[in-house]
Parts: C-alpha cells; structure tokens; sequence
C-alpha cells in the first residue's frame, strides 16, 4: 500500500471535503484510503479544521457515534465578502451593460463560474444555518447561482419551467405576474420534484418586486412545503420580503441615468 | 503576520487550486498570503503537485516566467470514472424513471451537485487538450452539467436561449429541428455573448439524433465560431458525430421494453 506523510493526508482531505461541502465524509473512508488508524486522521482533521477556520475558509464539523465523520461546511471571510460585493458593483456599473428599453445585460456575469461560485459561496455561508432541503430557482438566468448555491450547502436544485414539459411526468401549473415584463406567466414543476413538507431556499438573478418569489411560495403550496430564505445577485432595493424570511443581495440597481449612468448601490443584506 | 506551517500551507494551496481550477494563480499571491519566500512556496506547491497527481486528481502545472504560476488541471482517475459511469447506469435503470409517453425522467440526476459536479469534472479531465474557449448549452435541463464542465475548465459558459428576450440587447436567432419532440424550433443568443472566431464545447443532458447540435453550429456560424467537441449524460448510440470531433457520454439509453424494463448500456466514449 502507498505510503502517505501528514503533509499528503492533509492536502487530501482538504481535497476531498472542498469537493464534498454539506456532506459527511466517514473517518472510516480516510482510514482506508490512506491505511492509517483513525487517530491519526482525527489529528489530520484536527489540522485541516484550525488552518480552514483560521483562514476564515469555513468550518470542519466533526460527528461522533457509528456514522461518525466530518463535514466541511462552506464560509468565506467577511473581508473576501465585502471585497466580492465591491467587484460586482465595479461590473455593473460599466454603461456598456444598458440595452434598449434600460435593462442591465447581466447574463455574462450569472454565467462565469469564477463570479458564480463566489457568490454561491457566499450565499451558502450566509444561509448555513437555514433549514433547507433544496434549493429552487425559475428558468434560466439564475440557474448557475442556484446550482452553485445547492453544491454548497450539499443539498439538491430545484429548476422550476415556464412551460410543462412532456419528459418531466405530471406537472403542476400555476399562473403569476412576472416583474421583468410585468406580464402573467406560467410557472410549472413536475410533482415528482419535491418531496412533501420540505424548505427551500430561492435563488435568482434579480429581483424587482417579488413578484416570481410570491409565484414560487404559491406553486410551493401544492407541495405543501414553503420557502425559508431567498437570495439575488442584483435587486431594486423594493421588494418587501425582507422582514419575511432572511433575504441577501449583493447590490440594488437604481436605474439608468438620462446620462447614461447606470445607478448601483451596495447592498447591506450580506448577512456578515 | 500569522506564521503558516507546512502542513497549513500545503492544504491551504491545496484549496485555493480547487477553488480556482484551470486559473493561474501566482507564486507572488501564495508568498503574499503565507508570509513565506518563494522558493518555500515552490517547495509547498511540488509536494502539492506530487500528492495530486499521485492520487490521479489531475494535474498541477507550474508556469515560469514574469506570469510565473501554478494552475490546477481537472482530472479524475480511471476507476473512479468507471464507478461513476456505472453509478449513473444503476439510476437510469429505475423503472420509476419511465413517464407517460415512455420517456426516462432524469430531471433529479441532472439538478443533483453531487452527481453533476462530478460528472462536469469527468468531462473537463477528458476535454482538458481541447481548444476551447466557452462551454455552450441549450436551455435548460444541461445547464448545470455545463456550468460544471466550464468551471472546472476555467472558461465561461453560454446558455442559448429558446426565446428571444428583451434583457439581452440584440440576439441572433435560428430555427432548427428539435429531437425530443421532433418540433421546428427557435434557438436565439444575444450577439454580444460570444467573440468572433471562438472555440466552444457543447454538453446537453440527452442527445438522440443530434438535431441540437446542429443547430448549435449553424447558430455559431453567425459568430464565426464552431464547436470543438460534445458531451452529454445520456445518448441514443445513435448519433453520427463521433468522427467529427471528440464526443463523450456516459450510457446509451436503447428504449424501454414492454415489460417496463429500462434498456441503458455503458457508454465507451469515456476517453479514458
């Protein structure tokens, strides 16, 4: 059997749990690949856990009893988090961004993974102790924050569609007024999609009024399960769900200037 | 300054790579953070590079010069591909996956982080010498997988739209035949998403007979860009493209018989 030094373990584990956030690896599986005994991985954890939560990088839960283990559970450091928020509103505000009829193109930033797994992360870290069993989100721009969120907190996605879908099985329908176009729009989920009596946490790319997250409590409804957080990257600063349910953005979009402007705020909801 | 031993160094290099595969991350950065010379970081980084790749979690390339640096290569070892492959074909053989019409309801294996994080990491691994500049998928079920592929890629992802929309400025649209439901359909991308003469990687959930992507390379000839290579999760077997460019999926999905048994093969294009 391969022979492995502190120094492989360690950088190993932390391999192992940043791949696996949310999910408890067992003492039992590092014992074995690394055919040490589980003291000594309980000193390796013991490293890992001090050097991540010392960088601020998260926390290192271990778990006693038969299933003992260790759960890396996702943080990153207030300074990294408002540094983040700083980058975003530097990418907002570039007057390139307004297309015809003042809306802000902001479909490159929700598809670049090293801007979108940031903000997964810090979204996850923020909601670490929400009760959650997936996390939902509505076609199409916010589906990588959603995802990355879910991978985060190591629990499944939930992608709600405008229209139903002949693959998805049966479907439950419901209509609502969509805030981008301020039109009555279709949402639909297939009913084998969540289990009964769960709580979710909905990620999007922006939030005007609230309109699609009231949608989603609605469709929610028929599941018998309801929302216990909600996050975007970009709001307006006007929805009302904030003393609802803990709710984090990273910057409110005030509108396009006559100038051309495009006007950015920081947000203050980043649950530090 | 906080004084990082070996072991903190070793592990908290570890991390940042993962965090940030297929960038490059400076040695000035690692020296900056640790406190430490470089030299000592180039010491850190080899037992990185050797613990890494000694257990086949892809490679550690180090980049001389004024950009001196370190990037981190996805890759999976051999056997853990396998694994995976066949865990994925243990899901799709559920019977209760069949939903009227005699469709394979994958929607849950598709929106699962902990099956698409490594099946994006699988792909990337096998993809890593292809020119590439974007990942590129249709709305909406292949989102994920792609956004996965692209992040471990170190490249940005395009997600092409069935409709046009008024948040995207300009958009170029195509129409093309679908082969889910054999329907004309549109597919529309804003025409600021992709710069001219781009590489790109298309990955989809299910292919049949490949109508997708088709119409995905007409879609990029408006771009003057072309694909270099496909994956998806599932396959018919029967698509025409192998001789094309390299194509990897994971099984071939050959009908449901009528006693309900779902038909699913392994999949030899793993490019292992």
């Amino acid at each position: 059997m391969k022979k492995y030094t502190r120094n492989s373990r360690v950088l190993l584990i932390t391999r192992i749990l940043s791949e696996n956030p949310g999910k408890i690896v067992s003492l039992g599986y590092f014992s074995e690949i690394f055919g040490a005994a589980k003291s000594t991985i309980s000193e390796d954890i013991m490293i890992v856990r001090e050097t991540l939560e010392g960088a601020g990088e998260g926390w290192v839960e271990t778990l006693a009893g038969a299933s003992g283990g260790v759960r890396y559970i996702t943080g990153v450091p207030e300074d990294k988090v408002l540094e983040f928020r700083d980058e975003i509103i530097g990418y907002l505000k570039n007057p390139e961004r307004v297309v015809p009829g003042n809306f802000l193109y902001i479909t490159d930033i929700m598809q670049n993974p090293s801007i979108i797994s940031r903000a997964g992360a810090v979204i996850a870290g923020a909601f670490r102790d929400v009760k959650a069993d997936y996390v939902i989100t509505v076609e199409t721009k916010g589906i990588p924050l959603a995802y990355e969120t879910a991978r985060y907190l190591g629990i499944n996605l939930i992608v709600v569609r405008r229209n139903t879908r002949i693959t998805e099985g049966t479907n439950v329908s419901i209509n609502y007024l969509s805030g981008t176009q301020g039109l009555l729009s279709t949402m639909s989920l297939s009913k084998r999609a969540i289990k009964p009596g769960s709580s979710l946490i909905f990620i999007d790319d922006f939030m005007r009024g609230g309109g699609t997250l009231k949608g989603i409590r609605d469709l929610l409804k028929e599941f018998d399960s309801d929302l216990t957080a909600a996050g975007v990257m970009v709001d307006t600063g006007k929805q009302m769900i904030k003393s609802d349910m803990p709710f984090l953005s990273f910057a409110h979009f005030l509108g396009i200037s006559e100038d051309g402007t495009v006007n950015i705020e920081p947000s203050d909801s980043l649950y530090l």
